[in-house]
């Protein structure tokens, strides 16, 4: 009944959006095509790093109530403008990394993998984030990475690789004491780079008015509309499936906005990070945990946007990730029944599995059904000096095979990512778009710096 | 530079159709949301077997130019306007077959894995085509594969089983006397159907008053405006890498509409049959070669539409084949440069080389690239006994590792698959519809019959 509900919304939603779009369109008659119409006050830009079709449809899946016809719709269904075109500056050839990407979009530049807001003769690159700040708008980024990861840091910083972490932090603050454009809000992990032996950066933030949280308790706690820096791990949040709050991306996003909503609009770039990382370590049931966050997160945003219309929510991908294909081997089948019960992931379940007396009993609780012989055999079988990274192969194996998912790599591929938009602006999103357009649609929106 | 001025021209294109889809747009200002605004004369409904997202990405940067910055667009991507759910009724789980995804298309309801025409209790269903016939268009089909197979069939036929091909090719002939609504134009293959010891079909057919073809230069030698046969193989046609035309698709589909244009319009069905065999095969080359041919096709029809503004055209998949994804093995690499000028496919050399004097030599020629030592052993350790299908496998072997492609399965997988679509009527398949909702949305375009 709940799912009903929630899918007549999305298509009165659907209804709504295609009519705003005609609306805007209208608007537009003598401006020519694709122009500023209908310029957001509010831009909120989403990446879900990795998110290749088929984590969407998997998810879509993963949520169906099977004791309907149909396949219900997610949050995100009703909003599908086009796709985007991922691939690198050619010296990368065609497969992308996350910092190329993240380049592409947030400063509409093709780069060389690994480049963090440089063009390919590193160059440092404006991106959104920083013309927004420019043109007067609150600036934030949300993520569920650290804070220095390549997809924030190429919104925030310049670095000719995004390993260097902490010249990245250091930037951070650096550049805001140089008056430059960093962000007024920045959550998500990254401790080990802001408080370390030789800088302690979040005291130096602190010292330049910004407020500052280590728990979701506490931020939730802050005054609103200050400078923020929220920090909740060493490095990437915990697992969706393993976080205190399997939705902590949505209570960072809703952080984010209530520190930056003023009279001039803001820019907020909010990241599914961990998306990717299920990717690459072929981990279905946590890649569809990270989904769910992300679809809480577009779920608020919807929300938001109805009491905002003045914003605009873009939501795409970097790249996909793993190589992820619903069905494999030769069967026409995928089960998610099988990963909708976990009670862990399967890193955390890897982990403990040994302090416990019979790892067999342990893995079907955790797990939410029983074992078959074989798999009890590959279970009790593990022997004492397996590393946790080897149990944890062997779970994702059984996982696999029950869900019938397949994988190809633990890097990233190719394939053309979903775009999603609602709200003002949005119709500039249609279609086939190269990622850079993305960037280069809301430079146009935010106009030009005095 | 021939290259430029397409890119030049498909931009140009994409303009335009987002000024028709606004014009439209406003036209339907007082008759709600996406109802019967620009309804075409004519409807093409093309269907690309098997291409899911992967594929058109993959064939993109198969046509790229490498010595320009940015990859170049297909003939497709200007039109994409959004994506398509394929699962089938939930009694065959959420991976479809072609059959359940055809009937899907075809008529508008989700149904079993092999049904044609039928739905879940085996009732049957009209399909588009046979409402088109009944409105007084003129009908027709023109693919790949033989004329019985899953996709056309289920556009003409209904069956309980895709695999009954000579009943189902009885009941072409067959409903045509009983003055039903089978196609006035089928072209592809199936003599083997259609000439049998039991029953000679063409002959049948021509005694009903159909012109019959057996290869394209009689074809295109025809009569125009005539119901028409035309076989041109046993089963499926030739491999476009194979066939006498590569672009045999385009070919078929030029004559269809000239065999169907009148004043009432016409209905033809479309498909690219065999890109889902070359995923099937996990024949990354030959998959190639038929999206080669697609785009052919789309690239006469885009041209047919700029003439004929009244006609609609529609391309998507029915699923996506055999896992394909663009890198694998955990590189950040695709390769395409490795299939770009092959010769023939790698099933015809596995029939062919051992004819050969120096089978190194042959492959490299096909291949036209030299092989490395690991290659050579690989080709001249092949014992005398191997089957072809085996030679085959280690000629893939060399290309997915040369082109660093990945595949997961031998069937298809589940995820969403791509919609484009252009001229008369276009905006209304916008945004992530059910594949169902592509037939509701061309039988809303016909209206009911009398």
């Amino acid at each position: 009944m709940v799912k009903k509900n929630l899918y007549t919304i999305s298509m009165l939603a659907a209804v709504t959006l295609f009519s705003a779009a005609c609306t805007a369109t209208k608007q537009q008659d003598m401006g020519g095509v694709q122009t500023n119409v209908n310029t957001p006050k509010n831009i909120i830009m989403v990446i879900s790093d990795g998110m290749g079709p088929a984590y969407t449809t998997a998810y879509r899946l993963y949520k169906d109530d099977p004791n309907t016809p149909m396949v219900e719709l997610t949050a995100l269904d009703p909003f599908l403008v086009g796709t985007a075109r991922t691939y690198p500056a050619s010296v990368s050839g065609y497969v992308t990394d996350s910092a190329a990407s993240a380049t592409a979009l947030s400063a509409g530049i093709k780069t060389y993998n690994g480049a963090i807001g440089l063009d390919v003769d590193k160059k440092p690159l404006e991106s959104v984030l920083q013309r927004a700040k420019k043109v007067g708008k609150k600036t934030g980024v949300a993520v569920t990475s650290q804070i220095v990861h390549a997809t924030p840091a190429a919104y925030i910083a310049h670095n000719e690789s995004r390993n260097n972490y902490n010249e990245i932090a250091d930037s951070f603050l650096d550049d805001r004491i140089n008056n430059k454009n960093v962000a007024d809000v920045m959550l998500g992990g990254g401790w080990s780079y802001f408080i370390r032996d030789d800088r302690n950066l979040v005291n130096e933030f602190k010292a330049l008015g910004y407020q500052y949280a280590d728990s979701y308790t506490d931020l939730l706690a802050l005054p609103k509309g200050k400078p923020t820096l929220g920090l909740f791990a060493d490095k990437g949040l915990s697992k969706a499936l393993d976080d205190t709050n399997p939705h902590r991306l949505s209570v960072l996003t809703e952080s984010a906005i209530s520190q930056l909503e003023n009279v001039n609009g803001y820019f907020l770039l909010v990241e599914a990070s961990q998306v990717d990382w299920a990717g690459h370590a072929n981990d279905i049931a946590s890649a569809m945990g990270e989904m769910e966050d992300l679809e809480q997160t577009i779920k608020l945003l919807k929300n938001y946007v109805d009491m905002h219309p003045d914003t605009l929510v873009v939501l795409t991908a970097d790249h996909s990730t793993g190589g992820l294909t619903i069905g494999a081997d030769g069967e026409y089948r995928w089960s998610p029944e099988f990963i909708q019960n976990m009670k862990a992931s399967v890193t955390v379940m890897s982990e403990k599995m040994t302090d416990e007396e019979d790892m067999v009993l342990y893995v079907e609780d955790v797990f939410g059904f029983a074992l078959n012989g074989d798999e009890k055999n590959l279970i009790s079988g593990m022997s004492s000096d397996m590393k946790p990274a080897e149990r944890e192969s062997v779970l994702k194996s059984i996982l696999d095979k029950r869900t019938n998912t397949g994988w190809t790599t633990s890097g990233h591929t190719g394939v053309d990512v979903e775009v999603y938009a609602f709200g003002a602006g949005s119709q500039a999103f249609a279609g086939n778009l190269n990622n850079t357009d993305i960037a280069n649609k809301i430079f146009a929106f935010l106009g030009k710096a005095e």
